[in-house]
């Protein structure tokens, strides 16, 4: 059937038009069909790769940002860029994120963005933030989080934006929303992102104490939803990728554009209140010590 | 104190009256006192059974529309137009939903309603499909679901629109919106009852893989609240009953209400809309197409 | 962290301000620094005693009012008082909630203040109940509740208006929101407070049908958190306080808002129209004819 519908590239039903429709006609190319962008090679400031395989539809962008694969300006905006073009590309059906790093997925926002920065780089960086989640948790090609490391604050985050999250069954290797840590807030939309995919009440409980949870808890706790041993999660993620790839298209990103719509409406509505709630924020004095202390600590920590 | 409550028809608290309050100012007679319609035997064309015990204030449907209790114009109508006569009935204060056949309870909807027919033959069908929700998600009895054989599609919605669900405990015999699966799509308030049921994340990944779930896994789930031995189902149902007889019914009916109203308004304040989307998603080519590969795949699997 | 940050008395973030922000500016003292109010020896009609420790910032408010420590007019006022006390005492950050009375920890509203009463008695009974919840669901500290015997009804709300559950490992106890077996009917926020810690369908199964669940059923459906020794109740959550402290405290707060500032919000702007439904409610014939009973029901099983 899927071959059939194979034709069909939009659709709307009950009212609700796909998040980000696939717009067909304006189909670029951006590389050699098997390779979207051969970015590893040709440019040393790139932050991941992208391999797109023509044959199955499944593209994987492995995050390759030394040391801990944190999210920076450079780093959003180049994931950003490249959801953009597979989202665009008809070949590919689903996307596979991991980490080319050992030990870390993502150590989420990169906290020298909101440090010592002045109100317009804290903009610009905020706004950033939001295009990476909108284009992942809006995506209508299938996501599979390959979780093959740590995955703290921004980087549990995208991994809940995912369809589905596989994670190393290695108890050493934790996710979770856990910014109070660091005295900072998770804003609303991670936050529905997490209760969409948890519940409200470990929500609350998991963002009041900032808790990191290690895979076999995170497995309980519903934060990812399967566990194999390390060196099975890509290979697990595009096994899976096949399953989804059976049921039609068409059928199924009306139906997750039905699940995730109204809280990626939320954002879209508030997106500028939201920056500019951020941007108050993070440049408070009370916050920015905060920050200093955290980063501190750190380097103790490698010390 | 459910007997002194009895004489208590209607009630509003917290702002709410109840979604379908017995107006029992005019009530009818339509049969004898045990059996509401003698359908089984008075029509060749009847869909059910009603069998209505005055004396413990149950009331059984058995659906016996062969061979798959498809749910067909006539099917639906006859069901709506039964619950909205139990409902007025004082006599009766719950409902057990059950299959008269083998192996089945409710395929769900009558794919030869929505295949090769005009926009208003469609149309006429989706708000029939609507009224048998809105009958039963927001009926005022105790519903029960003695679901005795395997429930797709809306077979499942049904189940999950009654108050509780008891499942023959045989792993041959499974459940859910499966929908997908057909290149069609569960509409918003299919979704809701699920989600109301099992939460958002089980909800997005059945919806999106049009996911059936097997006895066992429908129990863990929360699709379904009890296995028995099949023979047991419909005993179990009447037995359970009694027990919710024992909450004084206007307490429980204003409860329920409480819980289920703001979904029912949902469907409402928009059934209009919600017939359009599905008229114009249904009779697309590329979705009869779809229909039609179904059905025929179903013949050959027949044959 | 939390330390650094102890100045910052007032944050706002994602648009939200904190419920019941601490009006640091407006510090009263109101005891001496180790027994905020000394009530348990200065008044004969006090029904609770409250003892901070400002070294550890914990208060511990123990409920004693015999027999079952009712939530009587003159025990929500109370109640709510001192959570106004504690919310502005700097030197306070968490509250343990608990029973100085055996096997019971509240048994709810006082249903003698909704029996033969005025309509002007039951308005302002009514307003002090939404008072304590508003004082306890939205309050910026930690809060814990020691469950140290059984909580049916308004009992139950206190506890999951709390932050953290812990309850006596003991089956004879137990919890829940049990009011349609009294055949009157829990409010909206009640439910929504339910909704938010175990979710839409246990909500709807347990407010149907009135369930107590004892304390083992609790922990696993989602009431409570945590089972310990009856005698560890008090200093479980003491020692599960000193976790929360590490968080830094404007975060927290900021993310308690964040997640129950909605529910919160509800009440607030529907505070008339849900006195009024309430009022209409208790003050019909059944309904006091309903609570007459219960009450010699219950003097039946005295004697």
């Amino acid at each position: 059937m899927a071959a059939v519908l194979a034709g069909s590239a939009k659709f709307t039903f009950w009212g609700r038009s796909l998040t980000f429709a696939r717009r067909v006609t304006v189909h670029r190319h951006y590389g050699p069909p098997c390779v979207v962008s051969a970015q590893r090679n040709s440019s040393s400031s790139s932050k991941m790769t992208v391999d797109l395989d023509s044959g199955t539809g499944i593209a994987v962008i492995r995050f390759h940002s030394p040391p801990v694969n944190s999210l920076s300006l450079d780093f959003l905006t180049e994931f950003a860029s490249n959801m953009e073009k597979l989202e665009l590309d008809k070949g590919c059906r689903g996307v596979v994120l991991t980490s080319a790093l050992p030990k870390i997925f993502s150590a989420g926002l990169d906290i020298t963005e909101m440090y010592g920065k002045s109100p317009e780089h804290c903009r610009e960086f905020w706004k950033a933030v939001q295009e990476m989640w909108l284009k992942l948790y809006g995506s209508s090609m299938v996501t599979m989080a390959a979780i093959n490391g740590s995955s703290p604050a921004g980087g549990c985050l995208m991994a809940l934006s995912c369809d589905y999250r596989i994670m190393a069954d290695n108890p050493r290797y934790s996710i979770g929303l856990n910014e109070t840590q660091l005295g900072i807030v998770a804003p609303f939309w991670f936050k529905e992102t997490m209760v969409n995919t948890v519940g409200h009440r470990v929500t609350e409980l998991s963002l009041q104490l900032g808790l990191m949870y290690i895979a076999p808890d995170a497995l309980k706790s519903g934060l990812v939803d399967q566990l194999v041993a390390e060196e099975m999660v890509v290979t697990t993620a595009m096994e899976t990728l096949a399953k989804w790839f059976a049921v039609p298209d068409h059928a199924r990103q009306i139906t997750k554009s039905m699940m995730r719509k109204p809280t990626v409406d939320k954002l879209l509505s508030s997106r500028e209140v939201d920056i500019n709630n951020f941007v108050t924020f993070i440049t408070k004095d009370s916050i920015q010590k905060s920050l200093k202390m955290y980063m501190e600590s750190l380097r103790k920590k490698k010390a």
